[in-house]
């Protein structure tokens, strides 16, 4: 197989390093390897595959003959994604800055591969929630018809990086010893607590996140027709996302009939079996580059009703993961950029 | 005001220590108390107003004279119900035993108080997640008249008792240790997790749980067109259960409309402002006796839509204040029962 020559650009963050994970355990083709960061962050020393990278501040010529350029996230893509996409670069974007633009296709590998062959040189990686969750959805609304979706999610604090992983052990070791540990990174406590609050308010006092559900679900899907409405929870947990998930489809499709179609499906894990106590947890479903699904129940309390468990880890499907599949599907269409 | 006798059978669990805080700060007019428990719970020692109490092994005859008894929760309200209601005495049972009995009313004072006129004996308080919302739901259903709810729970360790709360307490010790704590009330290890399952699995793969928040809702809303499907959701929080809830009304209502409704309803404090970062969050809304309500938006996927977030404190709302706020009824209501 053709070897690409590839830059990291966020190396030294969570989503970063786990992009350097899932490269090496998918044994991705790299020909060279770059790490970037900020300035902050350059000079750090990340070894893979044995050998050890310093890592360099990001400027555009840190694109020059490179093949592909996986954004870990944040701002850098403003910045830098159109210098890297002069100088013949793919860019696989985390952040949610190109997301909605028509020109950028934004792509779950196992709902709309293809449309990784339209890109003018940037892709988007969705929204880790939205992810999860049409990883789930696809199955049924090729079977069924999804209509309409109503979402409440339970988010893991990882979503918001290291520091919401040390935040809330920290302050859950403050509020066993009776001391005080005031929020940083969350608006509020999380130890023993839940946040209804995740990115800033927007329009009819909705929050971004519950935004991109609703708008990234129908892009990715190619249907506009789709009715998500979302509720997004913060909730204490480390790591892997879950979202209680009611669906309306236009035709009829049983439990049984939802529970064979989700067990084929790509990326899908079925774990439900609650004779014997079995149902996706977050605990369970981290490192994992599947999305979990169980709890599958008619709701007859309308013709066409589905409620779903779903579970996914949020770093890796929902980030990491899904931008190195994006990178696979470039060498598989062979659809990367000509050098100028 | 007549002061009455009354007995607490369960007087030393959680809900049971609670009832009897809250008859001592609504001042309930007592005149002799008596507290019951099991055989291994008797000979335990209990201040109220200043006086020190012996708990006693409930038998039939701890009835004798009293007005109204206390049912904490469990099989005592099966096994020793009609036994009080023999001698005279009426049982409000914080149970699930008598709640579908339609002979036996099923009340929370916000929504249907003229029920506890009817009662034979017994009178039934709800499901803690149902109490909590139907509070909520009661003055948009007035308002607007409710079609369809779909809601997703996030329930607190309290809500498995003293026990449960010392398994979150612990386990969370040992994950940050390093040291193993296998789950002992719950299925699976709930610090740092999640598990969608409260109560036994029963008709559809719904929780027993599920199935009580969708029957018992339209009992006491006195409407059996009311449809509700449910997803109940253990998540490791000391108190207060939170609810994330989708309702379809008849009637249009927009969230500015909801927010007044529900600013003048019993019962309630709206606390929705998210400029300020003011939502309803379990850590702040536990030891109160209103459901707290926020995140209130117009769902614009149907019709009438509207998207709540409640949180109450189970112990409280959903189960101990209720049910003392029920004995009050019977004192307004003058319906207590004549001595045989």
């Amino acid at each position: 197989m053709k070897k690409v020559n590839v830059v990291v650009v966020g190396a030294t963050g969570a989503v970063g390093q786990e992009i350097l994970n899932i490269l090496d355990e998918r044994s991705f083709p790299i020909n060279n390897l770059k790490l970037c960061a900020t300035s902050r962050s350059a000079g750090t020393e990340i070894e893979f595959r044995g050998q050890k990278y310093v890592v360099e501040e990001t400027t555009p010529d840190s694109f020059t003959d490179m093949d592909i350029a996986l954004f870990a996230g944040g701002k850098a893509s403003l910045e830098f994604g159109p210098a890297a996409v002069e100088r013949g670069c793919v860019v696989i974007d985390n952040s949610s800055n190109y997301r909605m633009d028509p020109e950028v296709p934004l792509v779950v590998p196992e709902v709309n591969p293809e449309d990784v062959t339209w890109h003018k040189g940037i892709i988007a990686n969705p929204n880790c929630s939205t992810i999860i969750m049409v990883v789930a959805l696809k199955p049924i609304h090729d079977a069924a018809g999804i209509k309409r979706v109503v979402v409440s999610t339970y988010q893991a604090v990882s979503g918001a990086g290291k520091e919401g992983i040390e935040e809330l052990t920290e302050q859950v070791k403050a509020v066993l010893d009776g001391r005080e540990y005031p929020p940083k990174k969350f608006a509020h406590q999380i130890a023993f607590n839940l946040i209804p609050h995740i990115d800033v308010f927007q329009d009819m006092d909705y929050t971004k996140e519950e935004w991109k559900m609703v708008k990234e679900t129908r892009k990715i899907m190619h249907d506009n027709n789709i009715q998500v409405t979302a509720t997004t929870v913060r909730v204490p947990v480390y790591r892997s996302h879950s979202e209680s998930i009611n669906i309306e489809t236009e035709r009829k499709l049983t439990a049984a009939r939802a529970r064979e179609i989700l067990a084929q499906a790509p990326g899908v894990i079925v774990q439900d079996d609650v004779a014997n106590n079995v149902y996706p947890m977050p605990l369970f479903t981290s490192h994992r580059d599947e999305v979990f699904v169980g709890r599958i129940r008619e709701d007859n309390t309308i013709d066409n009703g589905l409620n779903l468990w779903v579970v996914g880890d949020q770093i890796r499907k929902g980030a990491a993961t899904n931008a190195v599949q994006i990178a696979e599907l470039l060498l598989k269409y062979d659809c990367l950029m000509e050098k100028k």
